[in-house]
């Protein structure tokens, strides 16, 4: 099973446990839109990805971190699509949840996929308890208040915004937990592995900037000009295309120079390099929209 | 210290650690709106209550618990005010979390005080990590799907409801997760517990149904009617105001005859009996809406 498939695999595992049993059918199918079919999963590529540098001794806790992290990053999607929000209408090229489904439904599943993913840690504690609960503290600190996306998306009712913890935890903090949760996934300390999570996620929020900048909405299957329109702060607003473009590749190289010392630094480096090569919008005239 | 003291206490350090640090200054104001002053804190109370009847051996743990229930229970509370919702413009005599905040901070305030509750749980972990993982695992199974407080509100989404499964999942899965995380906290199995909690539950529902039924708005602190208006079943509408209350006794005595065998289990009896007096609604001619 190649890694894509081990990672959908492990998504779809955790969403059937929210499904069992007598359940509500349509909050039941909404789960399942609205993490399927995946996008890139780079989060849970990511921290598989550092779990088997580090040895992935424990593959079924690895692959609890990996699908417990993509949901909460689904559910984040979800409810930043809501009216209040984004109002997005479509997401990875079909109807937002709360379009499919609905405004309380799509309230209901980014709450249940929260949940859901604290559940499917605890569910590998058996195999080894501690583990199991420094992926829900880690999970959650970079989730929730003060430092995490919650606190990324909060940053955007202040009247004065601090840049450096808006950045670190709107986009940054789903890479630190990719990152980390890898680790401890695989039984190392998560500490030293924050700098590359760090790094991956400024370089992410750069290539975002540009995609949102130089494509339209039919190639991203998402609305574009969404910060501008919000208001929010851009590195190509900032810097212009090419400047934005230099700083991406100089972060991730970086990122890669970052790379604790573990058996399978070599390999990483290379994962760390493809997801650059990905990230790096294909710059040509007709994706300049003027 | 009492124990609504010990309660309040448990709520308010646990929502602190949602809010050190470099935060966004509104979002953290609206978690201490949402979970101050506290209602009856009767879902923690009652969680405390069956902890101390098994021996409360490890009172952080149990105080985790408390506080991880009440902020799961506030954040619906929350989340079910949304305009998408109940549309509350009150709740506990003050202006509900959207008025006071807006639309996005109330959801965010939901959600960060989802992911709180599971980063308290997590956070005592060094003290007893099995304890922590199981209460994790007891409090994510009764808050999202597919037998979860999430469920119950998605039921109400779904053209035919399965009455049993929405009343357990709406109302009573807070109560069982009560009783089962109290055993939990005080290293005992949780299973033998969860008849109490569903049928404190069951009487929590009919007691609700009453008070819906019978008082006006400010005496609750919250709009009233909003089953009719939304077209809920309700105990009262089923069996008639002197119905409901004979159905709410019959469950308590229930409720109480099924207390486990504990050391404490005589002074836990005396705790429901109490709670069932509060639940009791004092019927006068004044408090019938004709």
């Amino acid at each position: 099973m190649g890694l894509s498939e081990r990672i959908d695999k492990a998504v779809t595992d955790a969403v059937t446990i929210g499904q069992g049993g007598v359940a509500p059918r349509q909050l039941s199918a909404a789960l399942t839109y609205a993490t399927t079919p995946g996008g890139a999963r780079i989060r849970p590529t990511i921290l598989t990805s550092v779990a088997m540098a580090c040895g992935d001794d424990q593959p079924q806790i690895t692959d609890a971190a990996a699908a417990a992290l993509e949901l909460i990053h689904c559910a984040s999607l979800v409810h930043d699509d809501l009216p209040c929000f984004d109002d997005a209408a479509t997401r990875r090229g079909k109807p937002s949840v709360h379009r499919a489904y609905g405004e309380p439904l799509a309230v209901l599943t980014g709450d249940s996929l929260i949940v859901l993913a604290f559940e499917v840690l605890a569910k590998v504690a058996p195999l080894d308890p501690m583990r199991s609960a420094q992926l829900v503290l880690t999970l959650a600190r970079r989730t929730g208040m003060p430092g995490g996306i919650c606190a990324g998306q909060g940053w955007e009712s202040e009247p004065e915004i601090d840049l450096r913890a808006y950045h670190r935890s709107k986009t940054g903090a789903l890479f630190i937990a990719a990152t980390q949760m890898g680790a401890i996934s695989a039984g190392q300390e998560p500490e030293e592995w924050e700098e590359l999570g760090a790094r991956i996620g400024e370089a992410f929020q750069v290539a975002d900037d540009l995609r949102d900048a130089l494509y339209d909405s039919q190639t991203l299957g998402k609305p574009v000009g969404q910060d501008d329109l919000h208001g929010r702060p851009n590195a190509v607003a900032e810097l212009g295309v090419d400047g934005a473009i230099r700083r991406l590749t100089d972060i991730l190289s970086g990122a890669i120079s970052s790379i604790p010392s573990c058996p399978g630094e070599a390999k990483l480096a290379h994962m760390v390099r493809m997801q650059a090569e990905r990230l790096t919008p294909v710059i040509t005239p007709a994706t300049r929209r003027a």
